[in-house]
């Protein structure tokens, strides 16, 4: 079957993570920057949830981008691998200018959709200049590889952190969500020193990292993000036999961004908005 | 009137900031190694308490040292100004090879203690060979400027910290206690953002740096210490109207270590004990 395709641009759409929203949805800024990316009243937005638990929040999200004036909001609800070949959900997603992935756990995320048609049809369809975001554990979920499970506080130590494949819209980076308010920095540390070769990215509450085509990452949002660069590590040592106990680590480089920052994927170099 | 010098070894003494305890008394490694540094079955070390709602802690200090063999342990209670120029306290003071500061909170410390003789004393007789440790608080009111008061949470903000004078041991350093467990990173990185002259020193509870006149600090204990170097400090922007907003703060240098690490406060250069 042939289906419509949207936004097909020939260049990379933005990939969005969204460091969640605590209890209220507070991210107004987030979803109309997000919007406009997709077209504004002329977008067709997705959401997709894989957990039933998370209605309510949901449909506040539909709300809101309807609020916006966003033309068509679809809600995919793939609570099981099955619902993720279906030909709604590919249809939707075919046609889509945004998808907007909703959190829960990432675990759960990556039972459920890894390895379907749907992921499979995310990953071609932003390639081709569909826009991706995801919030909370969606926003893990986006980049090859994922921080699966972990605990809170900031000295490292090697079982504080376990890893997992994502989604794969992009590489090299690990992304961690509610990064203020559950204190996660040591867990991303961890996930960078068991292979420096990725950047780290700590999302703060209704804080979005909108990263561009050109691996240009811009700040959106109350909070702030917490970028971790590895690339210049000089010495981390995990000891085989005691997890438990804390790591040193040598040689991070540290940036704290706010909103109007910039921050070049490529380079590593940060940067104020004029 | 003259008093007996003890350790007026030319060098200054060691200066030991602890993370605090929790709630136990852990920091056996810590106290073993203070006491021998002190001069173990021959020393005489003086422990400081400013608020009598420590008692508890003091006594179990006491007790631990003389487990450890110390020969003599005396017990300054200084909870008013006027107990700070007392004779006895002097006394012990000038015939002291190690003093024992303990916590409660910073600014209680530094309106007890600050510029009375005691604390006119203590540095001297450091500047002369007679090694200071500090825990929790007292950790903090070591150096030229402390931490007096703050919040927890990752991302700094600019009222997220106020800082006060210290007891002057050391300068351009600014340390942090009970750091994991409190998650104090923001505060710390504001801290160091007002002025980025200072290495900021987070350390973890049962968790000490042992900094000696070579101007080195050495690991002990069983969590790790953070170690925030801004003297590359590329941009930081504190709104004057909006001082609870995040701070974007770019280029810092980030190092987590843990026993057997060694950090050299001059060069900014760790690295780990062969």
């Amino acid at each position: 079957m042939s289906r419509a395709k949207a936004s097909t641009s020939g260049t990379r759409g933005f990939i969005v993570p969204i460091g969640g929203d605590g209890k209220r949805i507070r991210s107004a800024a987030i979803l109309r920057r997000f919007a406009q990316l997709c077209g504004g009243s002329r977008a067709h937005v997705g959401i997709i949830s894989t957990a039933s638990e998370i209605q309510d929040a949901v449909y506040r999200y539909e709300r809101a981008f309807r609020d916006l004036g966003v033309d068509r909001v679809s809600v995919l609800k793939l609570e099981t691998r099955a619902a993720c070949e279906s030909e709604r959900a590919l249809n939707v997603l075919d046609s889509a200018d945004g998808i907007f992935l909703m959190g829960s756990d990432p675990v759960h995320l990556s039972e459920t959709l890894g390895s379907t048609s749907v992921t499979q049809t995310i990953r071609s369809r932003n390639a081709q200049g569909m826009h991706v975001a995801g919030t909370s554990a969606g926003a893990a979920f986006l980049p090859e590889q994922m921080i699966a499970a972990g605990q809170s506080g900031t000295t490292p130590r090697a079982d504080i952190v376990q890893l997992a494949p994502g989604l794969g819209l992009i590489g090299q980076l690990i992304i961690d969500q509610h990064f203020r308010h559950q204190d996660r920095l040591g867990r991303l540390l961890m996930a960078l020193t068991y292979n420096p070769l990725a950047i780290g990215i700590g999302l703060d509450e209704d804080t979005a990292a909108f990263i561009g085509p050109d691996h240009t990452l811009q700040v959106v949002g109350s909070g702030g993000i917490t970028i971790v660069d590895p690339s210049q590590l000089q010495h981390s040592a995990i000891h085989p036999d005691r997890r438990h106990a804390p790591v040193s680590v040598i040689g991070l480089h540290l940036d704290i961004l706010v909103e109007g920052s910039l921050y070049d994927l490529t380079t590593h170099m940060a940067s104020i908005k004029r």
